[in-house]
């Protein structure tokens, strides 16, 4: 089994070729190892010493040395937080290849660079976002569940990119058990966690309070712990939201089910806004990525930070340690 | 001008008496100094040494050597963790005192100790909460508004204890605009911040992006905002909720004014539990409360934390201070 990671190019007129850059110098000596998919030159213009290479094995033997790129032909030319639709092909090809890599065990994980949906879109992209093209990409469609993670929490909201109004009305007893499942699977597999202890959280303030504030806990979530319960996972809640990411509250679960997108990522983006990950459970492969955008709007100038991306890798590193040893 | 504070006994079957003990312990010495309307016994029991006193000025000369309570009879004996409703009347008489010693200029300002609504409302009061109630004994009701502060943030819920679903539904961009009108001139009075500068958040994931995952950003919040501009307030928003409370994010604001409870309440006690205050703006009078519960479940064990209740002590006077200069 291969040690090595795929990082996808991203979109190349966001911040992606730079922290690509960044994450190689902060990881070159030590590993973990990566090989880019995308374009050479780009990544020399973003400050790298880059080194085309054939196939994993000689990314390997160039890692040390240079950033390894497997090239890939872009569209039209890249002028950093100027994103131009002719590149959408070359973005998502990234991740296609990096994923067919991954699948055919010649990486270990694939680590992903920030894309825009907008942009994507523009081009006919047909997903809702990365994960879900992910889903596609793996042949497990509907299965991918998101998880942020950082050194203090692990968050994993049970709706995700959907308006809060429609993230209430989808909110089902079915998902929280399906999305939780995989959650436990994923942490005994990748994470070396034999038994997590799983918080599951309220929709409501106070968590309905006994239904004066909601009846969402009783009617869904409940259901859902006692389903959850009754397979043998150990399982608390439903939790009331504004009080379950306390650090004594967090010293109590591995991993924190939320009921929709902010309910998690406030907390985890308050707590550690430049080390968080963004990780796909549910697949067959392992995939991390930097917990931000492609913040266009400060492209090219050099100051964008990559220790998310950097801890991204490090994460998908770890996973594949445990997978393999389990 | 009084600088004593009056202390509500809140309900003395919760941690309260063994609080208030505590924070007298802190503040005995530099103040700010309180008097206490509640029953001496309660507090004698918890541990405090107390002075029964008959107004305010014994209560000032008091307070370096004891804690000063002017009594207020309970209806039924009481055991800590086990609240009666039969001390309904004498919770709330205690709010009531209070709130008529801060309006005729006795006291500086009120700090309440934690109620239970479930135990108040079995005995027929018929307000949603503390901060209601607060607004009809000062004759203002309706534009009570709570801000939660702690040493690193503030934020202000422009819809509060509903369910979320409900909180959606009601949001209006009338109560953004008012709401934030008393939080502008709180500030000013209250806080010395002479031209505060307003974030405001988004309801939806991403502030809507746009309007793919919600439309409340573009049809209720940016009205607002630009209605508030045009009164010539420093607001910016909608702000993606998950990352508005990040160091860098919260640097450039001094309140954040959020669209539902936990939205606001889940940043906070995520970066600071124990010294977290909740202030009722909008009220001819000074409030401030621990943010806190009753915490039955371990009331009487000497265990509870006044850290919060001493941080509302300080909070404010120090808002009295800034009122008295302003």
């Amino acid at each position: 089994m291969s040690d090595m990671l795929a990082l996808t190019m991203g979109d190349p007129a966001g911040i992606g070729p730079e922290i690509t850059v960044g994450a190689w110098q902060a990881l070159h000596r030590h590993g973990p190892a990566f090989v880019v998919i995308g374009d050479p030159a780009i990544l020399a213009r973003a400050g790298g010493a880059v080194c085309e290479v054939a196939d994993v094995a000689a990314a390997r033997a160039a890692f040390a040395d240079a950033i390894p790129v497997l090239p890939l032909p872009l569209g039209a030319p890249v002028v950093p937080g100027h994103p131009d639709s002719a590149n959408a092909d070359a973005i998502t090809s990234s991740i296609a290849h990096a994923v067919r890599m991954a699948r055919g065990g010649e990486v270990a994980g694939v680590v992903t660079n920030p894309i825009s949906k907008v942009v994507l879109r523009r081009a006919g992209f047909p997903h809702p976002g990365h994960t879900e093209y992910l889903g596609e990409l793996c042949g497990t469609p509907g299965r991918e569940v998101m998880m942020l993670a950082c050194p203090h929490l692990r968050v994993v909201p049970v709706t995700v990119h959907v308006a809060l109004r429609q993230a209430i009305a989808e909110l089902g007893t079915h998902d929280i058990i399906r999305t939780t499942r995989t959650t436990h699977a994923a942490l005994r597999r990748d994470f070396g966690i034999d038994a997590p202890r799983i918080a599951i959280a309220g929709l409501n303030p106070h968590a309905g309070e006994g239904g004066t504030m909601g009846t969402e806990e009783r009617d869904i979530i409940i259901p859902a712990i006692e389903a959850l319960r009754a397979q043998g996972m150990d399982i608390t809640g439903p939790w009331p939201p504004d009080t379950m990411f306390t650090p004594t509250a967090r010293a109590r679960y591995d991993v924190a089910m939320c009921m929709y997108h902010d309910q998690g990522l406030i907390p985890l983006k308050t707590l550690d806004m430049a080390q968080g990950v963004n990780v796909t459970l549910g697949l067959p492969i392992i995939r991390t990525s930097p917990d931000h955008g492609t913040a266009f709007d400060i492209a090219g100038q050099g100051i964008a930070d990559p220790s998310s991306l950097v801890a991204a890798m490090r994460m998908a590193a770890e996973m594949a340690v445990h997978r393999n040893m389990s």
